[in-house]
């Protein structure tokens, strides 16, 4: 629903006739990315079908600005589907930070790994048929037997069983969602939807699109106490890290935002 | 975006292979509103460009889960038009209700109203330009002199020149606002934009609008203790209000909302 | 935050001078809550610090109008605590209801479902700990192997772990969740909770907690076509269900919320 | 409800065991304010009663996310209260910027505009009390009379009359709300508002007030292409304006954020 076309519009009816000096829609559509206007973002609006695995599921419902309707598994029996990391997505644990990624694990260890998730993923999901005394295709397992609850049956199944839902949002919190979830800090499982997401949004709202890359993504923030770093350095005054007021950890992700790794200490 | 159509395809995702048994469209949508889910009736959405006074934009804010730009009179110079009731809307303050309205006034008494605020319209108007030093048109009135801030001068104008806006909600949303707004409770003013929104809803969701009629704008609801009641008077067992834990006005609300008018007392 | 009283005083301030005809507090918070008043009742605010299993957790967050933070198994390792039920809570699937349950399992495949939920959950959560190459007191189990890093390894874990969080919504978003969750439709499993957040509702506003059990927990609702049969029961005459427009099941829906089961066809 | 102690509570509840390395509260505020998380800020809420003029909160009430209980015009009599603007802030219209303030309007003209401002105010107030037959102590002017339903009444009042209202949110949108409304762009008569409230979020959570104002208020955004023009100042490389990418207006915007005003052009 809507496109650039009517981010421009809602935009106007508030400027009135306020508006003729800005002269392109271009134009508009980058003043009010980069003045955090939010409403003329909200005239637009998207829905996905999206199947993905519930561990994603958990974090993806986050976003609360959003219309939502799942597949129900106490309504109906889940599919037999599960999520398995691919051998160079299967990272160990990063020793610097603790909700991120290091090296890929290799050889004799992942492959146990793939083994162990796959390997209870189907157990578990065949005890959840045994316990509903269904399979998934709905024929009765023993005619004897009255099956467990499905509401029940279903704790039994493992966090990378996949589920759907249709997901539905306005452009201003799909923006929300992306400049987060598209992130290199985001989970790896999260960001490969938010990178599909992205491109419809190239082709739905090209103008936005580019006004969201440069402003939101490819943008960063500065603190008082940056800014007033920054202008020392552009003026060649030395920094004293000490009186600055910063820490190392802020003083480092500061150089880096800005992409000056020679002043990384 | 959407139809009755999108309701049943997300509702349908939820119950998955479980709505086989709901034969039809119309009997799932039926049921979603008699249950009150909600979330198949946000898969829609829809947007209107309304011009409404501004004591009425007042009223309408307050249903916050809703997309909303607003001509802004910090940025452009308000239209000169104000909403002046009709003689037939013209009523008095109800004696009974302190948010209603009685009989319609009438003769002298009437003329005098409009007059006032008709009067008053104009000259607030015609001073906020003043105090713009300029017209609506755009025109300077005095060039050796500067006009007042905009966001200032607006303050002068009464609360009944139209304002106009962009308005988007989903249809749940929606159906909440018309639901209190098309009620004979509303205030005639909002209730007027109420009463062509519910006809929007018709052409646009026709099966969703005639669950909505029956289930929500036409129906009532029943507390603990006037379910009791009903009972009785079911069984045609003889209730004494004394004992029913009822107030007289309960009592009353009770009788009418079930259109037994000659129980009142 | 907030009580009985907060409800009260924000109320008066809406109706400004204009209250002073209502006597009593809870004359106007049953007033409040029969014409379904909203605003008054955010006034109150409620913490609740939660433990619960990820299944119910996943029902849980669909109540969007809250504040949530929730332990992260991104970042650490969740705890080796499973939902085990009772086993008077081991229900069979309900045949007439899809999403409900039937009589309770008994004797040998009560049995083999509770080992197999036990196994299963034991068995995940073992081989989790192995993925980590860490066990959950923190220890490393191979100090020659690196761990699977935290986010990829929940993906093992069955839905009956517990998680917990912080939540905390106002009192109007309470009740509406409390009216989903303490019903007989809900979900047993979710249902304990509701019923205990029930009596903290009692003890924080009583007066509120009142109104709420007789105008919504113990209320109905009634459509248009509802009400029309109801008068002419009331009134004695014969109602032709045919002619009723309303389905068999809606017909007994009524009668069921009206509690005259002899009406039940 | 709650303070800087309830942050880094729920904060850690998220972390779980994982956050004993961050060794201070103050520390993991600032981190979660730098990294914009947003729920642990929301476990926080705050009510204030206010009252201002009515195209104040017309501006205020844009703020959804929030509960509000104002005053009805619909039940009671306004009270007979106007904003009228200090000598000093009788600004003229910005030649500049559209929705913004010049130099302070003297003399005879200052002298004009304000008396236009009190006489209308006063007109208009008097014939709403005419229209209602009613005066605003509640005593009947015209016995004889019955008055117009005060929902009508009120249209006649300039947007200056004061109107009040219970106002709660949480403190990330307190913040939120605070850094538009405090901020030097905002119309001077909610910055006064927002500058008070500044004040209430000091006393009340001082931890999160510094990280606030480091991070949000004193703070700035900066635009990919931003970011290299800032790299190129700070390695001493020349910039050349026409090939960076930015217009004019977005030079002069970045140049002015971080205060390099000898770069501006």
């Amino acid at each position: 629903m809507g496109d650039d076309t009517s981010i421009v519009q809602s935009a106007r009816v508030s400027y009135g006739k306020g508006t003729k000096q800005v002269s392109t829609d271009k134009g508009l559509i980058k003043y009010l990315m980069r003045h955090w206007h939010s409403t003329p973002f909200e005239m637009c609006e998207i829905k996905y079908h999206i199947k993905l695995p519930i561990f994603i599921a958990r974090q993806w419902i986050r976003h609360r600005t959003a219309n939502v309707n799942e597949y129900s598994a106490r309504y109906s029996i889940l599919d037999k589907e599960f999520y398995l990391p691919e051998n160079n997505n299967l990272a160990a644990q990063s020793t610097s930070n603790r909700q991120g990624r290091g090296d890929v694990l290799e050889g004799e260890q992942a492959k146990e790994v793939l083994e162990l998730l796959k390997h209870d993923a189907e157990r578990t999901y065949a005890n959840y048929e045994k316990m509903l005394n269904q399979r998934y295709d709905g024929s009765t397992i023993d005619e004897n037997k009255k099956g467990l609850a499905r509401e029940l049956a279903r704790m039994n199944l493992t966090l990378n069983t996949y589920t759907q839902w249709y997901w539905k949002t306005d452009l201003l919190n799909l923006m929300n969602f992306l400049r987060l979830r598209a992130d290199s800090h985001a989970q790896y499982e999260i960001r490969v939807y938010a990178d599909i997401m992205l491109n419809t949004l190239k082709r739905w709202v090209p103008i936005t699109f580019d006004a969201f890359m440069d402003y939101r993504v490819g943008g960063t923030e500065v603190s008082a106490k940056g800014k007033i770093i920054i202008q020392k350095l552009v003026k060649g005054e030395k920094v004293d890290i000490e009186k600055s007021g910063l820490s190392k950890r802020e003083w480092n992700e500061l150089m880096v935002a800005l992409d000056l790794k020679d002043k990384l200490i």
